[in-house]
């Protein structure tokens, strides 16, 4: 007998009818023997009317009462969840945020999860209940309702298993696990039987979005096998554990792309200590990320600085640089809105020599320029220009033979 | 500076608009000097929405998770309407029933309120915030979110009203006050400018549907003076307030009507003791409510015993009926499911005599038949032929000077 939770999005519990379709799959579960956790998203489209309700009033909605509205979307399913399963004779319980409690900073509208008592869930699977839980929410220390942001169930529902000590924790979403890569450009996508914490961090934060990135870090913290799955069928998903439990490792795992990247160089910037915080102050205090930053060696007392930012932040970001390049001395700036992020990604890259280079080689044999290379321990990065992604990820996937043979 | 509790029905809060309107009236009471808290209802549909979602899977939804359910309606107007007065500058801070706390009862879908705890609005209150909090709901000794039952919102108001000690709790609705009888019926119907508990908890039972029984009743418990008015102007509404503080009463109050009754007789039962007892327990066994019951008294060893029922469990009380009156040796059940009830109510009834003999005689002239008759010391109730409903309540409102001497 294990302790499983399971996590059903949005798109999963959209209709009455997929409701009950998840009340059947985790009453079978508990039929199996299993202790079930279950916790569940807003039906699909409810959190956009909530907050659609609330923009109706303010353009920026004061964030501690936007929690108390947008949470309403998971207490919900939660209750109808529960009604559905007491309808199939399963003693079940509904647990909001505040009942568990889970714990959060008072960060509202993006809270992040201080700690989770496992005590009343335990209580109730005890009792032989099915536990139901609202994902997305929590409670601060004053008692005030808090939400995880965007895709916060994930994140809620590793963390309930991480302090049940769970056996595994499945997220059911729209897919079948994770791709090698994105299977609407290379139809030989293959499904990935396994995959580390750090690799899926690397997948998920470049665009590969199957789990929010926060439940990925919450599962590598606290060693919770994560199992991505289709709530449409029972094929096996993808498991993401830690790196011992993967035998045997390809060395590159998959190949992620972003489309929605801006590029912008500095050129001829002064090079002196301080010089990037000088750069970057004014960015950060905008509230604009920043993903790759490039910077040469300087050889002259100069150097070009390129970085990337979201390209909605793009205009923004141009703006706020140019008025910091003048202060700094530089020539001038330049930027480019139409750009993409291409990356391969793989534990093994960190023994094996030669990865970059093939890459440089595969990109090079098909005419694509790279207008800027950033690479980390497990994974190597091109900014290319945005009309050649897909022909980027294909020719990446073909070269390090990440197909599934049988329909390659 | 007086502390006002403001409450606004689902009607009042329907709408984003709406819900502007409203926070314009709480933010005009604070600029008064006053401190201020809003009880606010789901908007207008939305509590049938979820409902509807709920009975969509089962016929009887497990009820504590039908109250997960519901709460959420008012949650959300909490928040919208917090989200509103923080747009206009004022401090605002919402409250769900857990957070306040509302302790109930563990009743699920008509939970009962053991107590309000005041500290935290009152700490919110001090730091010059609107406190906004949610009707309806609660939570009981285990943590379980409760609802009140429909019209809750009213009860949870004059609840909150009386463990604040409020100077007045001010009851918004679609109606400008409480009318000595339906204008509808009555052209000249006038608005009671108070009217005392007692009244108002026999007006209310009776079918003037202004406000929830149980709020009248906690208001007179508590000493809560209520404000029934219009969230639509500003005109003064209804004072409910203790006899003491109504200088002049009229004899008679309101005339008040009920259509949806009916009545069966049970003819010729052998006058014994524990009859009515035999007779009463399977009606209520099948959760039937009986209202008004009348017993002649028996010269013959056999009496006839009539009482009404709700015209729905008409069908279902002569069937129950029909099987106890053949187990007592009564003769036969008779029955009729096209009866309304018409009452006048007034506190100075008890000192007044005369007042029974003018009803009689007012509806006698009208050739109006009295099939039953019921009274308690401020109330004198008459089931008639539903036919005759209007022409009742016209007469009595006449015959004991209600009208609107202006506009008679």
């Amino acid at each position: 007998m294990a302790l499983i939770v399971q996590k059903y999005g949005g798109t999963s519990v959209g209709t009455i009818e997929k409701i009950k379709n998840v009340a059947k799959r985790a009453a079978r579960t508990k039929d199996q023997g299993h202790d079930v956790v279950v916790v569940v998203s807003a039906m699909s489209g409810e959190t956009n009317r909530l907050l659609g309700l609330a923009h109706q009033l303010a353009e920026i909605p004061n964030e501690r009462e936007l929690d108390v509205v947008a949470s309403t979307g998971e207490q919900v399913t939660i209750g109808l969840l529960a009604i559905a399963l007491t309808e199939m004779g399963y003693k079940a319980r509904s647990f909001c945020g505040f009942q568990i409690p889970v714990l959060t900073d008072s960060a509202f509208v993006k809270a992040r999860i201080k700690k989770i008592e496992g005590e009343t869930i335990q209580a109730a699977l005890k009792e032989g209940m099915i536990a139901v839980v609202a994902g997305f929410q929590g409670i601060d220390d004053t008692g005030a309702i808090t939400t995880l942001g965007r895709g916060g169930s994930d994140t809620s529902a590793v963390a309930v298993a991480a302090a049940l000590k769970a056996d595994v924790c499945e997220i059911y979403t729209d897919v079948d696990g994770v791709y090698t890569t994105d299977p609407n450009i290379c139809a030989d996508a293959r499904k990935l039987e396994k995959i580390s914490f750090e690799e899926m961090l690397e997948l998920a934060s470049l665009g590969a979005k199957v789990l929010q990135i926060r439940s990925v870090e919450f599962g590598m913290k606290y060693g919770v096998r994560i199992h991505v799955r289709s709530s449409f069928n029972d094929n096996p998903g993808t498991i993401v554990t830690r790196e011992e439990e993967i035998m045997e490792t390809a060395v590159v795992s998959g190949v992620a792309y972003s489309k929605s990247e801006a590029k912008i160089t500095i050129v001829k910037v002064p090079d002196k200590p301080g010089i990037a915080a000088k750069i970057f102050k004014p960015l950060s205090d905008a509230n604009i990320v920043v993903d790759v930053i490039v910077q040469n060696v300087s050889v002259t007392g100069f150097t070009d600085l390129t970085f990337t930012v979201g390209r909605t932040d793009y205009k923004k970001a141009m703006l706020v640089t140019g008025k910091t390049a003048k202060e700094v001395g530089a020539e001038k700036v330049v930027g480019d809105d139409k750009i993409a992020k291409v990356s391969i990604v793989g534990m093994a890259m960190r023994s094996h020599s030669g990865v970059a280079t093939k890459v440089f080689e595969t990109l090079a044999a098909e005419g694509i320029n790279i207008l800027g290379i950033t690479t980390s321990e497990i994974k190597i990065s091109c900014l290319i220009e945005e009309k050649y992604t897909e022909l980027a990820v294909r020719v990446l996937h073909r070269a390090f033979d990440l197909g599934n043979p049988v329909e390659a």
